[in-house]
């Protein structure tokens, strides 16, 4: 299937892409070469303080589609439960400020020693359940991410779109809650085109990078788009069928690669991928 | 939902939990603390030949349950493609000298440079089908596997039990093909339950291990049924509850740590489990 080629306007590059440069560094990068979207990642902005953030995105024209990541709502604790949602509400508070659509949701894992995934999926919607007001009130959605299965017991209980879709029925909310797709999550399954169609206007955002043949890490090894194999091109086309004409959010995570990288030559290598591979 | 201890009769350990061993030694090892049956490793076989292994198999009083992996049928190239399957016809006839039920059958995942999972798919379902008079000939079952999502890419392009219930369902051989399902490649899944009573009758072989939280490789760090996420005895409570009462097969591939242990501990380690955690 032929899919146009990615335009700039519809690039948003993740600020977590560049690992290897502070807040600011990251944002002048993007804004160097062009690159008007990001979704910041919220140990970054740590580092210099929301305010000094908000001026350096303005400073260099760059927007936020997101704050990620925001949910790890599965302690089985009730004061670390309380404790979570409450970090939720001031990270919510943090994406509005920030200008943001919305804050990426992971559900979190299995408590340590934990076996019982459903137990913690419960959790997790009560979790989703207590910020929904206070994600309609700051504006701010909540974009519920499928991770892949291989993170299960680490980062979510949720690991394809079906799941995703399930507690998203249960929450009922879809004016304040939907869906983030990373091609990375959910690039092996069968059903990946149907379960898009099905997920139809819930989705709100799409990761992409790919997936290397010798991945050697579980979370930090992703490759650049065009690298490994995912068809993303296919995958975005699937997407634009059903009607999603957001960006396309390019968010590696690479500590043996693209994290030592000179910042640079890491947006170059997007964009020259834009055309075949985004 | 209780289960009932594991018995010795019920216990299987795959040839390849015994990594550091020899075939020999592998075979002694079981038979000395009582362990009755095994699931021969290809590789391991090549080391002494299949008479030899025959009579150390014979002389131990262990018997055959599967030979593994079979299949790895995805190659694009014609001449690749067929020589997996005159592979395969040669393992066949090596597991029904063995006397095993099965021959463990994974797909195989992409080739290098590939990104057309569909059509990789294709080629496996052909290259069972091709399988299948030979396998009946034989009187050796193709039990396909579905594997981890995260090895999609590199071993097995079907990644669940509704993947390899299609791929079952277009063969339409089921007296001579069925599963294998393996605690580790599907514990993620949120509709496991419904899908093994789904795959009912289908199911030939139940493999286990464990899910370490801090899993640092894809495919060599599986943990020991007890210290990890994986809620084994529920599992086969519920394929016990659909008519399963076939071995349980552990199957560990731990390059860090149960590879280097002395193959006497390792087995009594899992002798020891059997009671909380098979």
């Amino acid at each position: 299937m032929a899919v146009s080629a990615l335009t700039l306007d519809r690039l948003c590059i993740h600020q977590v892409t560049l690992m290897q440069c502070d807040f600011r560094a990251s944002i002048e990068c993007f804004s160097r070469h062009g690159v008007r979207r990001t979704a910041v990642w919220r140990d970054k902005l740590d580092e210099f303080g929301l305010s000094e953030a908000v001026r350096i995105l303005k400073d260099q024209g760059v927007s936020v589609d997101a704050l990620c990541p925001g949910g790890l709502m599965t302690a089985e604790s009730p004061t670390d439960f309380r404790e979570a949602i409450d970090r939720n509400r001031i990270w919510l508070d943090l994406a509005a400020e920030l200008g943001a659509q919305s804050m990426v949701t992971i559900t979190g894992g299995l408590p340590d020693g934990h076996t019982d995934l459903s137990a913690a999926r419960q959790r997790a919607l009560k979790g989703l359940a207590e910020l929904v007001p206070h994600a309609r009130a700051v504006g701010v959605k909540l974009a519920l991410e499928p991770l892949h299965p291989m993170v299960c017991g680490v980062r979510s209980v949720i690991s394809t779109i079906g799941d995703a879709m399930e507690m998203l029925d249960e929450l009922d909310a879809d004016d304040i809650a939907g869906l983030a797709i990373d091609s990375y999550a959910v690039w092996w399954d069968r059903n990946l085109q149907a379960e898009l169609a099905r997920a139809g206007s819930r989705i709100l955002h799409f990761h992409a990078s790919d997936w290397l043949p010798d991945t050697e890490d579980l979370r930090f090894d992703r490759g650049m788009p065009g690298d490994g194999m995912i068809n993303n091109p296919q995958i975005r086309g699937w997407m634009e069928q059903i009607g999603f004409h957001g960006p396309v959010e390019v968010e590696i995570f690479s500590h043996k690669n693209w994290w030592k990288q000179a910042p640079d030559d890491v947006v170059l290598k997007i964009l020259e991928r834009m055309e075949r591979s985004l």
